[in-house]
C-alpha cells in the first residue's frame, strides 16, 4: 500500500516538497517551496490544503525560508524569523493548525544563542510538527482499523486522507491500516460539491494506493446506503464541540441522517486537536459561507442567489463513535476526558 | 408572472418552436423544427427534455414534418407518416409520453379520406396533446397552490418546471399559480448533480419569471432544512408505484429523509400519467444507471468507478401527499382510485 507523501523535505534538505493539489487529479506534480513567498503562495492558492498538512508545510516552510540567511548575525535572523512567521500565519485564516505550528517554531527559536543554533532549533521543531502529525494519523488508523473487516465497504465524504495531512490521513487512516494488514477494502467517495474534493482528491489518492474506489454524487449516498452495500461510514471533522456535535464539510449531516435511517454505523475520525471544549454545542460553531460563484459558475446568467455553507453540523446523537489519536470513543464525555487523561490511563 | 413557453408553433404555423435547452442558461435561444430530422435531433440531443415536453414536441413535430408533402396522394402521405412516426419514436427510449403521443397521432390519421384531411387530423391531434399537457399543468398548479402561502419558502430538486412541459410544469406549477395570485414565494433549488438541472434550468426559468431562487448543493439540503427556513418540499416524479413509492431524480430520497427528520412536509407533484398500477412497489421500478463520465469528467485520470443511478426511490411512508391533475391525495390507495374515478366523483 503506497500512500502518497503530501509534505516532505526536498533531497537537498533546503526546501519543502509538496504535492501540488491544484493540478490533481489531471497531473501529479510536486513543487519545492524555498522562500517565504513560495510558502505563502502555496497555502493561499490551495497547492497544499487540509488543516494538518497546512500546519506541517508552514512549519517546515518557515524553517526552510531562513536557510539562505545562515550567514547573518542572530539578531538579524530573529527579525527575519518574525517577519516570515507573520507572513505565513496570515496566508490563510481558517484552521488552528497553522498559527499553532508557527507559534511552536517561534518558541523553539527563543533559547538559540547564535544563527546556527537558531536554524537548527527551527529545523528540529519543524521535524517534530511533521513527525507528530504522522504519528497522529497512524494512531487514528490503528484505533479505527478494527472497524474495517476483510471485504469491508466504506463510505466517506470530502478528503480527510493523506493529501490533507503529512501522514496517512484521518478518516482514511483506518482504511490504509486495514489495507496494509492485507484486508480488502472498497471505498465509496462522495464527490463533495461544490469543490469536489471527493472525486478530485480522495479518488486519486486511493487509486494511487491500489485501493478500489467508487465515486458518487452527494445526493446518491442515501440511495447507496439503502442498497445495503455500505458497512461503515467514516468522515473527518473540522471541529468537535463539547457535547460531541461535529462540524465537517457540507453534506456530512445528510450522510449521518441517512446512515442512521439505514442502521449503518457512522464514525468521525479526527485528531484530538479538533476537540473544542470551549464550544458547548454545535450550534455555536461559526459556519463559513462561501461565494455563490463556486456553485453557479458557469451558470451566472441565472442571477440566482446561493446557499453555500462550507460546513454543516452533525449532532452527537447521530454519531456512532469518534476515532482519535487517543482511542475510539462512543461517549462524547469520555472523548473530552481523554484531553486531560495521561497516556497511561488511556492505554 | 411570465412563464417560459417551452414548445409552441412557429409564427407561420409550419414548424415547432422550442427553447433550446442545450444552450441554457448561458443563452436563451429558440429553434424551429421543420423536418423529421430536426425533430429527432432535438429530442436526441436534449434540446427539448422532460417527458411531457418531449411528448408534445414529438406530436407537433410529426404533424409539421408532413406539411411539405401536402401535394402528394394520401397513400404516399400515409407511408411518410409511418416512417416519420417510427423515426421520432426511436429518438429516445425512456419515458412513456413519447410513444403515447406518436400512437395518438397515428390513430387520429386513420379515418382521413384525403391528404388535406390527414394533415388537418394530425394538426388537431397535436394541438390536443399540447392543450391537454397545458391543462394538466394548470390543474396540478391549482390543486397544489393551497400549500403555498404568502411568503412561502419552497425547496425543490431537479427541473420539473415549465421547461419540462408545454405548460407551467409539474412540481413548479403550484409555485407559478401562487405567484400569479400575488403571493410572494421563494424557491430553493438543489443543483442536482450530475447534470445540474436545478442550477441550469430551474434557477433560469424562475429568475425569468421574476420568482427569487437560491441554488444549493444537494448535500446542503439537510443543513438548509435544519435551519427552519423551508416551509414545504415539492418534487416531481418519473413513476409512481401502486403502493405510492416514487421514482424520481437521484437525490430525492435523501431530501425526503431529511424533510421527515425536520418535520417539513414533502409533496410529489406529477401528472396522472406517471401512476403505474402494474408496479406494486418501488423496488420493482428499474433504475437507469448512467455513464461514469457524467460524474468523473474531467477527472478521468483517477481510474475510479462510479455509482451513478439516474433515479432513486422514495418510499410512500416519507411522502406527505401527491399533487396530480386529479387532486391532492394523502393516501396512495385514493391516489390510484382516481385513475378510474369519473371527473364528477373527483369534483
Amino acid at each position: 500500500v503506497h500512500v502518497v507523501q503530501t509534505v516532505s523535505w526536498s533531497p537537498d534538505g533546503r526546501a519543502v516538497r509538496i504535492v501540488d493539489q491544484r493540478r490533481l487529479p489531471g497531473e501529479f506534480a510536486e513543487c519545492e517551496l524555498r522562500t517565504v513567498r513560495d510558502v505563502c503562495d502555496a497555502i493561499r492558492t490551495l497547492a497544499v490544503r487540509g488543516a494538518p498538512a497546512i500546519g506541517v508545510a508552514a512549519a517546515m516552510g518557515l524553517a526552510a525560508s531562513l536557510l539562505p540567511f545562515a550567514g547573518e548575525p542572530v539578531h538579524r535572523l530573529r527579525d527575519r524569523l518574525r517577519e516570515h512567521a507573520e507572513a505565513i500565519r496570515a496566508s490563510r485564516p481558517t484552521a488552528v493548525n497553522l498559527p499553532r505550528a508557527i507559534d511552536r517554531l517561534l518558541a523553539a527559536a527563543e533559547p538559540a544563542g547564535d544563527s546556527a543554533e537558531l536554524l537548527e532549533a527551527l529545523r528540529r521543531e519543524a521535524d517534530a510538527v511533521r513527525d507528530e502529525d504522522r504519528a497522529m494519523c497512524e494512531r487514528i488508523g490503528a484505533h479505527g482499523a478494527a472497524l474495517i473487516a476483510h471485504g469491508a465497504r466504506v463510505l466517506t465524504h470530502c478528503n480527510a486522507g493523506a493529501l490533507a495531512t503529512a501522514g496517512i490521513g484521518t478518516a482514511l487512516a483506518p482504511v490504509y491500516v486495514a489495507a496494509r494488514a492485507g484486508r480488502q477494502v472498497h471505498v465509496f467517495a462522495g464527490e463533495t460539491r461544490p469543490l469536489l474534493q471527493g472525486s478530485r482528491l480522495t479518488a486519486w489518492e486511493l487509486t494511487r494506493a491500489g485501493i478500489p474506489v467508487t465515486v458518487l454524487a452527494d445526493g446518491a449516498a442515501a440511495a447507496l446506503l439503502r442498497t445495503g452495500t455500505v458497512d461503515v461510514v467514516l468522515v473527518g471533522a473540522d471541529r468537535i464541540a463539547a457535547n460531541g456535535d461535529v462540524a465537517n464539510k457540507i453534506g456530512t449531516y445528510a450522510l449521518a441522517l441517512a446512515s442512521r435511517h439505514h442502521g449503518v454505523p457512522f464514525y468521525v475520525a479526527a485528531p484530538t486537536s479538533t476537540l473544542d471544549p470551549c464550544t458547548t454545542a454545535g450550534d455555536q460553531i461559526p459556519i463559513e459561507h462561501r461565494p455563490a460563484g463556486e456553485l453557479l459558475e458557469p451558470f451566472g446568467t441565472a442571477n440566482a442567489a446561493a446557499f453555500n455553507p462550507a460546513f454543516d453540523v452533525t449532532p452527537a446523537a447521530l454519531i456512532t463513535g469518534y476515532i482519535t489519536d487517543r482511542g475510539l470513543f462512543v461517549d462524547p464525555a469520555r472523548l473530552f476526558a481523554s484531553l486531560t487523561a495521561t497516556s497511561e490511563s488511556l492505554a
